[in-house]
């Protein structure tokens, strides 16, 4: 992949031109201090959109109303609701997902279907109107440049804080920004919560391109995210495009620069998700490389992340090099034990698929680091290879998704 | 399955005719008190045997010298280790199997090939000859009929006690018996622990009937069971029969008794390994039904029986449909959401994808059973069909995985 020159700004979802966004108090939940409803909206002279949802069999209300209105609207505006995930709620949470989208537009002044609607939190109860009725007049009157961070902090569920990044480039001697926020994909009782996230920018851009930028995005950043295995009933990615910068001249450069930078958006937001994880202490990022194909690579590097072992390890401190050639030896990655190699925090602990001795005090004092990165080589000649993040899995993590009724 | 009568007998691995064993402190380990080898010989007029190791790329040397073996020799004897696993020990971990299985062979004056090998322990560290030298003729020296116990203890490891089952069956007039041991699948510091079992017949089979009984076996117990995700580098199964007892006239027949008490005993001793998984307070059986296909609904059942959030859930006696939908949901299994029903013991928690009210104090009281069943149908109309034994998630897993280093 080819680099561009990109900085990072102290801004979130409004940071690129022609957007703006807001958090309210709705009523979603019964706490006044604690914002509960956002709304993102991208206004410009050629606003463009892209969806990317759950594969999750039991997907929720929205992520069917919103596949549906893609498909035939473009989308200027996005709400999103926390406290409920109107999911598992049958035609009832169809028809409420609807009249919210719908009523959404209304208040916007926009044709009907071209706002999505999100939710998250628990699931198997249906979503009350009432907040709604409130809550969109309210979010319309908030909308504002300075909204993105309400409009973060509004999605939150068992996340410890708001997580937003944007990102700022040149092209043709003109600035463009891609602004985005997400929640985390923690669980949380009663039920279970879910991954959001919104992305924005304000290049001009065709709808096949801003479709693709985004697939190619999500799938080296949202989709390598694991903290307790796997895509919930909510999950949804929104990329919205104001256009309100210039219309760029080269069309095949501009979309290379903006994938380039939409995938660093994500992937800063994706890595924000992982530190988040239910009580985690650490970032883990697992790197595979030298796989026989990235399929392979994949499906180790999955392996590992989603190992208990391995995460209560990283939680103890431990390079325990045993518990992840195990992981990597029954991920179905074809292999022989002989041409592994396996680092942890840039330590050797195994080279051609024995032990290496290594010093315990160095690792000790390397496992203080706030991200743990274990890489692993295959060794096939192939160079296949793939990246995933995860957390370690600690007490709290327990404590979090079993306690709570004992 | 046609279903037989078998009685469950008080006894293990040596119930059996032509059957005895032993278990001694060698040395492995550095407390006296503790037994660390174990020794199962089959002795009659027609023994045969068969073995099912692990599918990890990283296999540990015993298995590798073990498959080697099975191809040209009838085993008679099986010599088993705990406290090293003789796993990522390269060349001299194989000289070692290879002298292990050589000495047991001959201490018993079996011919060359005929013992068979296997180590559970830490990985990565050179097994030490000199406690087979002590422990193989004492080994040789106390093997009894009475020595199954003492076999069942000497393999243990993270195990909170031994795992024996027996039972016996009446066949044209004559009883054969069946036996059998096995230490758990629960992971320990440093590394790795693994399953290990042997198990035992009376009855005289051919090669390939034995093979065929055992690989049936095995796919629906020890195969069935997930404690922390699957299978690890030691994973063994042995299956000897002495041929003590009558041959029996019916072949055919005998082979179908023989293959159903065969898998009742290791179903048994499955329930055994996820029951005693470490930490464990709960066995939890998943039970999926009415699946596109059984691939479709192991697939399902997996995915529930690896989520830690469904097993935290259990540890938390939390009716959470919600985690088990979620869990399906993503299993890559083919369905419909609203043809689900799920009931967690006994108590229908959704139907036709919709939740239904349950009473909650009812939820709690049956939560305090030992076996915790969740039940889901797919409503596929395709009866495919799948069962999985796992554990709950606890406290006492992360302070057994992550703690001993903090």
């Amino acid at each position: 992949m080819q680099e561009y020159e990109i900085t990072f700004i102290d801004k979130g979802v409004t940071a690129p031109a022609g957007v703006k966004a807001a958090g309210v108090h709705a009523g979603f939940r019964k706490d006044p201090n604690r914002l509960d409803a956002a709304l993102v909206v991208a206004e410009g002279p050629h606003v463009t959109s892209a969806g990317v949802f759950t594969k999750n069999v039991f997907c929720a209300a929205p992520v069917q109303v919103d596949r549906e209105l893609l498909e035939k609207h473009t989308a200027h505006a996005v709400i999103l609701n926390s406290g409920n995930a109107n999911a598992a709620t049958g035609e009832p949470g169809l028809d409420i997902a609807r009249k919210t989208a719908q009523a959404t537009a209304q208040a916007l002044g926009l044709a009907e279907g071209e706002a999505l609607v999100a939710s998250t939190g628990v699931i198997g109860v249906e979503l009350d109107w009432g907040p709604f009725e409130v809550g969109i007049p309210a979010l319309v009157n908030a909308l504002s440049k300075d909204g993105g961070h309400d409009a973060a902090c509004a999605i939150m569920t068992t996340d410890t804080h708001p997580k937003e990044c944007a990102a700022s480039f040149e092209f043709e001697g003109n600035t463009y920004t891609i602004g985005g926020m997400v929640k985390g994909s923690g669980m949380i009782q009663p039920n279970m919560a879910t991954m959001l996230a919104v992305l924005t920018t304000d290049m001009p851009l065709g709808r096949s391109s801003a479709k693709e930028a985004l697939r190619r995005a999500v799938n080296v950043s949202f989709n390598r995210v694991t903290v307790d295995s796997d895509t919930s009933t909510n999950d949804s990615v929104f990329f919205l495009s104001s256009g309100a910068a210039p219309v760029p001249q080269d069309d095949d450069e501009a979309f290379n620069v903006l994938a380039y930078a939409l995938r660093a958006v994500c992937e800063n937001l994706a890595r924000q998700i992982a530190a988040d994880g239910e009580g985690a202490t650490k970032l883990v990022t697992v790197n595979v490389r030298d796989a026989a194909s990235d399929t392979d690579a994949d499906a180790a590097a999955r392996t590992v992340a989603n190992s208990p072992l391995v995460k209560t390890a990283i939680a103890g401190h431990d390079c325990n090099w045993g518990r992840i050639a195990a992981a990597v030896g029954r991920s179905g990655a074809a292999f022989r034990q002989n041409d592994v190699d396996i680092d942890i925090i840039g330590m050797p602990v195994l080279r051609a698929g024995l032990p290496c001795g290594f010093d315990e005090d160095e690792a000790l004092k390397r496992f203080e680091a706030d991200e743990i990165v274990i890489d692993v080589s295959l060794g096939t000649g192939k160079g296949g290879q793939a990246r995933v993040w995860t957390c370690d899995l600690t007490h709290e993590y327990i404590h979090i998704n079993a306690d709570y009724r004992s």
